[in-house]
């Protein structure tokens, strides 16, 4: 099975209590694509700079990803830089420079355009829709956004909204987005917006799922050592995502093994840096802690 | 079965997005006997003072709480008033007047003496250690504390930890008393303090147990009207510490379903104030709902 990932390919500088990296191989379609990867042909859809290094390119390539459709630009690769002290639930924005992200105009080959699964990673709401709009008929859509959209693009975010599947937001943004504090009610209610399916991302508590036939939640596998949670929401939809268009029906007990699959992917991306962990993952190997898992959540 | 309780009796005033109550019975050993007292004989180590209606003792006396050691001082109750906003995870307390706890002295009769499962609920950790010491030969000893004794008391408190075999704690407690970020990290080191067995409560993120031989973790039971949280830790406890007086064996089947059934008393402690809802619990509405919680949390 094959899946489109529209999203970011970046370059993050990242420094946590345990080091620092300098401009590594990031981004949401990036995180997304290395647990994907385990359960379906990934297809990206990005931009990237003229100083994006071409190793990072033979990488993905490497790993199985289709980069037919990841655009090389004549300008600067989107760049983040951020820190995380404490806890390490709450990333710390020191910088963003957009670079080609602001000229992004995602195109997909004629065969990409038949593919029927499709995850639409944060960018821009109309970029977005742009990419979904330019597909023949796709049978499972996927959305994540950003509070900055939230903010900043609410109208377009929320028409949008009617045309996918499956909506994917973290606590803060689902509770924003909503108005409203209490998680259940903020599924409901962004729900109403359209998506059939809500998934609500709460890091270390793990995620909760909303749908009209049932609701379910899983913690997050317990991670002792948490190096960089980078993409470990990325990370999650990818498992999650990957699995589902692997699926033959989107039923509660295929649905409920995507987010286990989604969260054990996630549970490898926070213990190294970027991809360190993810690029090397087997399926063996997160079936292997899947299994430790269910001990840890089964009463 | 029979367990001991030791905590308070207080009444509370507590304002939230849903209405106000003004001295309303509460405190923390009142909200655990509510769930306690569905599985084993709860008896009540607690003072009031000379304000506190004789209703409220009528009122434990006809749930089966035996309150023998009851003390009822000259003095005023404690009291506490509270109101929650926004979310409700958070109690920003308003006025605590301590009155009779800053003379209480438990003392148990000859025959709960002799009972082997006792829970500490938050007091003055000298005042639990009094308590205990007090006990012939207790086989299962549960500890909670809060903030103010973690500050205050730290000595004190670690003390008494080698003496327990359970420590429950919230999650900001846990992570204060350990000085670790990281959750699993700091019931790790809670349980290098002593206890065999820790568990750390998330609010609406559930609860996560750490024992030598395994951890354990699932989210709280998905409730969208949350009214009144005040007492769920409480509750929660009450109905591990009764599920698990009642067991014949501390197992990790049993320690599970101690959990499942804390978890789901808790639930109902929430969805009104004070013990409105604990209070008419049945152990058939308490399975009824642990069969959905089932369907909401199995993989």
């Amino acid at each position: 099975m094959s899946i489109i990932v529209l999203g970011t390919v970046a370059l993050d500088t990242v420094k946590t209590p345990f080091g620092k990296r300098k401009f590594m191989l990031g981004g949401s379609a990036v995180h997304f694509s290395m647990s994907a990867r385990l359960f379906s042909q990934v297809n990206l859809a990005a931009i990237v700079g003229k100083d994006f290094p071409q190793k990072h390119i033979d990488f993905l390539r490497n790993k199985g990803v289709i980069c037919d459709s990841l655009i090389r630009s004549s300008g600067k690769t989107f760049k983040w830089e951020g820190k995380y002290e404490g806890d390490l639930n709450i990333a710390h924005t020191l910088k963003t420079e957009l670079g080609v992200l602001l000229e992004f105009c995602p195109t997909l080959t004629e065969a990409q355009k038949k593919i029927k699964h499709v995850f639409l990673a944060n960018v821009d709401p109309d970029i977005q829709r742009g990419l979904l709009e330019s597909m023949r008929s796709p049978s499972l859509v996927g959305l994540d956004s950003m509070n900055y959209w939230i903010d900043t693009k609410k109208q377009s975010l929320l028409r949008l909204m009617k045309k996918v599947d499956i909506y994917v937001a973290n606590d803060q943004e689902a509770k924003s987005l909503s108005g409203e504090s209490n998680l259940i009610k903020a599924a409901k209610a962004l729900r109403a917006c359209g998506p059939k399916m809500v998934l609500i991302k709460k890091g270390e508590h793990g995620v909760l799922f909303y749908c009209d036939k049932f609701i379910f939640a899983i913690p997050a596998y317990p991670i002792e050592k948490v190096v960089d949670p980078t993409g470990a929401g990325d990370t999650f939809a990818g498992g999650f995502m990957g699995y589902l268009a692997r699926a033959k029906k989107i039923n509660a007990a295929n649905i409920k093994k995507a987010i286990a699959y989604g969260t054990i992917a996630a549970s490898f991306n926070v213990e190294a840096f970027g991809t360190d962990k993810t690029s090397r993952l087997s399926r063996g190997g997160l079936e292997k802690r899947l299994r430790t898992f269910k001990d840890c959540v089964t009463l």
